[in-house]
């Protein structure tokens, strides 16, 4: 079986983790935002990527969900003492690694997605992982700030602010002048099945979506396409999904979500057991709905929920 | 009293630290060597200039003599576990965001003198370091390995090869291109003695004096040149000295260094006490010569050097 599924960082790497452990022979390939990509002390960072990479390799900080385990942070420490900034954003001496060498190799001109599958070389994160484009696409969201309107890098919005601002909008910039990276629309093209997360519908997934042609192969596809609601009784599982469906006029709710991406793209949508109430609402909406289990608590239940999306999928297939 | 200092690494900053307790008040400006500067993933490192900076900062390892204080090497590690090389070079977590900085900043357009000062600011090592051009000058060093001729760089040389193979020759590439750092000449024509402290009078002395204009403005500052023996013994006091001095025909005695130096550059030298039998030879090459100890087993004695140096200056100008 090949199974296609647009990644952004935790919940998509956690969910990743389940659906291998589901099925374990199957075809996975990753196609991971980039949107949020950020050059750091001259360095280019690929948070997305990363937790992916270092989720399904083995390397990741269980408990944040994000950097790597058994790290340490003397760098940082020294970059603050020369007055180097920004200082909020978390990066560890061994996470430097990767974006040192991923600089390096960028700037001997491989494309990011080449540089991508040299990293998980080293990782065998047991997926090919691609990112959605070889082109600079940077996330940005408009905000108020000091009475002032003004664009700041997602990161900005997400790590330093805590997304304690209304977000007014939400621009992946750059994304109408990207190209899918090479193997993302073969991928799909070939696809058994497509799977949509439960990462943010707007600034993980949105942002995928947003890069010309990826959409388009998607809904072109002809085979099923299922996700799993982020959001689990009106409030994001994890993170602040709910700050960024506000800026495009989505309200927080798991149907309101299936909605937003429509039936156009979508053919099954998973919802907590808590939202059950919502089923029917989602389908009304063209979207074939089942209400099962939604939380990730650990592994084997992130794979039961894996097991869910596919036999949603299966249905789809042969409804 | 303005001091000027010419100094490689360790040799040159342990001198530097036993210079300041001699004369705490002096304006002391160091001109460093910058020729084993070296591109390692994709940052900028500039071994020689760090070790003064670390030295008189307070930052180094004092075991050592180079590198950064209270170290991890994780980064390092995960650059290994990347495949990604050299890993004979030993940067730590904390040495890391020196580079990173200095990177960052010559990417930005700043000249190395500027980045250094910029880097000093944080370290206030209570002396001007300026290096000795801002232009770029890589010492190589010529080797025969596994039968065929090949230059290396310098920091291949002695940190990988550990010196281990006969230096056949010693070029500082790029040095005849390149102008003396803002600051240099001027501080040469204002200073009133110029010191050469025990470093290598090779890869960090020579080099300095390899770029044109330096060497003259040294000659014609009409100041008292002194320097200090880095052979004690018929011995380098640290390090492979003898390696390079070699590659350029130059025994490796205190007296054949002085020589080297010659009477049209040098007005003063010190021999160490085990050496006191080489002061007639010097004298009689019109180099006047005393015999002190030379061992910099502590900050004490190194300072007790500096002052005979300074003596020694104060002979040559009232003679």
């Amino acid at each position: 079986m090949r199974i296609v599924v647009l990644a952004g960082g935790i919940g998509g790497a956690r969910f990743l983790r389940g659906l291998k452990r589901a099925v374990p022979d199957a075809d996975i390939t990753v196609i991971g935002n980039t949107g949020d990509d950020i050059h750091l002390f001259g360095l280019k960072v690929c948070p997305d990527l990363d937790t992916v990479m270092y989720t399904l390799g083995g390397g990741i900080d269980e408990e944040q969900g994000w950097g790597r385990s058994d790290e340490t942070f003397h760098l940082k420490e020294e970059l603050a003492a020369y007055g180097v900034g920004p200082d909020w954003f978390g990066l560890g001496d061994r996470d430097f690694a990767t974006h040192i060498v991923r600089t390096q190799m960028l700037g001997a001109g491989f494309p990011l997605s080449a540089v991508t599958e040299a990293l998980c070389d080293r990782w065998q994160p047991g997926v090919r992982l691609i990112p959605m484009t070889d082109d600079r696409v940077e996330t940005h969201v408009a905000v108020e700030l000091d009475g002032e309107r003004k664009a700041i890098h997602f990161q900005e919005y997400w790590v330093r602010l805590r997304a304690s601002v209304p977000a007014q909008a939400v621009v992946p910039v750059g994304a109408e002048q990207a190209k899918p990276a090479p193997g993302v629309l073969e991928a799909i093209g070939e696809a058994d099945v497509i799977v949509f997360p439960p990462s943010n519908p707007v600034v993980s997934v949105g942002t995928i979506l947003a890069v010309p042609g990826i959409r388009e192969a998607i809904a072109d596809a002809g085979v099923p396409v299922v996700g799993l609601s982020p959001i689990v009784g009106d409030a994001p599982v994890r993170g602040m999904a709910d700050k960024v469906l506000a800026a495009v006029g989505v309200e927080s709710t798991a149907a309101a979500v299936a909605e937003h991406y429509g039936s156009g793209l979508l053919d099954g949508w998973l919802v907590d057991t808590v939202d059950a109430a919502s089923v029917e609402r989602v389908e009304a909406a063209g979207i074939r709905c089942r209400a099962v289990p939604l939380m990730m608590s650990d592994v084997d239940a992130t794979a039961r929920m894996a097991g869910e999306a596919l036999a949603l999928a299966e249905e789809v297939r042969t409804a």
